[in-house]
């Protein structure tokens, strides 16, 4: 099968590296704005051909989209303009909402499965791509209603490929999933970043002393912002509940320490404890 | 060398294991109160003998303590009444400036060194130990003057063979700083965790959608409040301080997003990427 990746960065890179180790492609159309990655891509054997986007989606069944939300969305109803009934297109974006409304009404909406993988990274770039990224995860399908079967079973196949288990909701729900399971997680991170910054000046002992724990809380804070501004532009409403949410839940413990309330201090951190049993 | 470890549990027996691999330690006697933790610690092989304070403290050159801080705090005094000029005492905790000022005017003061290895995890108990914990990670050594000479070498020496970078700070110092790259994640993953909790009641969509990014940012939110509570305690004034100021910079996401100022945003995000070029 030819497959085109708009986008060859982190996650694009790595969905062409494992679906061509599983022989599902056997032809690599690469497209993106960004010549290096290309040239990258092309070096690390992760795509065969660079291409136009016309030329790509004229010569492939399936025509992924991993590139940031907002430009997935302008992108997607002209890659729908180019595709016949036989060719499937699929995105890989963490906001589902706004893509899925931007096509409600193509002609050939049919042909386009919202799919959204649950892995990413701090890093950037086809150098970064790893193909087992994937494994084990999760990946939602939204609004399959509105994808023709033979699209979703290519998707399913897919899916497969990446060793991933499907999980399929609206695109409402998932962007309040999304929310909670992802998106507050980049803002506490880049807050507590920001936190440590204003504060320690001495960036050496930042640097020598930062135990583990604080390593993995602030790994999220390298993401980059061409990714991130626009998950958060799109899913505004659902970013600004969960991080309303989340302020009052900090003013609890801010408020349990200063009255020296430490029965509730203990009552707040069991409760949290309770993530055990439910995340390994 | 024979050594004593109070506490027999995560950071004790990581200790005592790594220190009997090196031929550092050659008979370890293990206190707690804990009976299972003693049991299981000498069954797993990283204590010789479960003893009393009075009769481990009397045959040992070198006395760890590595239990909760409000606990060290409380038996510091007693082990120094306990032990000689030739011997030396030790502790492990997050806190520095409470149990330097309990043994401040202590006799033996001098046989004390106040010390803190910068590496801990979500989990506890002597299960958990594991000899190669701290390679490579920072120890710091607080208000070395008020220690004998002797003694600061000796724990140089523990240091070296946990293989640890030693870095000498006050306690007042390494307490704000450990508010900033330590107490603070711990805060902010526990108040996520209750964001999540409080909203998401759905638990089996936390389960399955969560991403890798959400565990990493949440997994310290599984540390038990019998070592957390204490440490806020003893360190409130640094806490409040950072909880503040981390509370007002999640404001800033705030007020951008609800503002719909994305070039704020964009700002905010690259100023928290900075954190990449510090930790690695």
């Amino acid at each position: 099968m030819k497959i085109t990746i708009i986008g060859v960065g982190l996650i694009g890179g790595s969905m062409a590296m494992k679906l061509r180790e599983q022989h599902f492609a056997d032809y690599v159309f690469g497209v993106d704005l960004n010549e290096n990655h290309l040239l990258e891509a092309k070096e690390l054997g992760i795509i065969d051909e660079i291409s136009t986007l016309e030329n790509a989606v004229k010569n492939s069944d399936l025509i992924i989209i991993a590139i940031p939300v907002d430009a997935a969305r302008k992108i997607l109803p002209t890659v729908l303009d180019l595709v016949n009934e036989n060719q499937t297109v699929m995105d890989a974006g963490s906001t589902k909402l706004g893509i899925v409304n931007a096509v409600k009404n193509h002609q050939k909406r049919n042909r386009y499965v919202a799919f959204h993988p649950m892995w990413g990274t701090e890093n950037s770039g086809p150098k970064s791509a790893v193909s087992e990224s994937f494994s084990g995860r999760a990946a939602v399908i939204c609004d399959q209603k509105d994808s023709a079967e033979d699209a979703l079973s290519l998707v399913n196949k897919v899916a497969e490929n990446l060793e991933m288990n499907l999980i399929y909701m609206n695109a409402d729900e998932h962007d309040v999933h999304t929310a909670y399971i992802s998106h507050i997680s980049h803002i506490t991170s880049y807050a507590l970043a920001n936190t440590v910054l204003e504060k320690e000046r001495e960036e050496d002992t930042i640097f020598q002393l930062a135990s583990s724990g604080f390593s993995s809380t602030v790994r999220l804070a390298k993401s980059h912002p061409e990714m991130w501004v626009p998950i958060f532009k799109q899913n505004k409403e659902n970013v600004l509940d969960v991080l309303n949410e989340h302020i009052s839940q900090l003013r609890k413990f801010k408020s349990a320490l200063e009255k020296e309330n430490y029965e509730l201090l203990e009552e707040l951190i069991k409760n949290a404890n309770r993530i055990r049993g439910i995340l390994k």
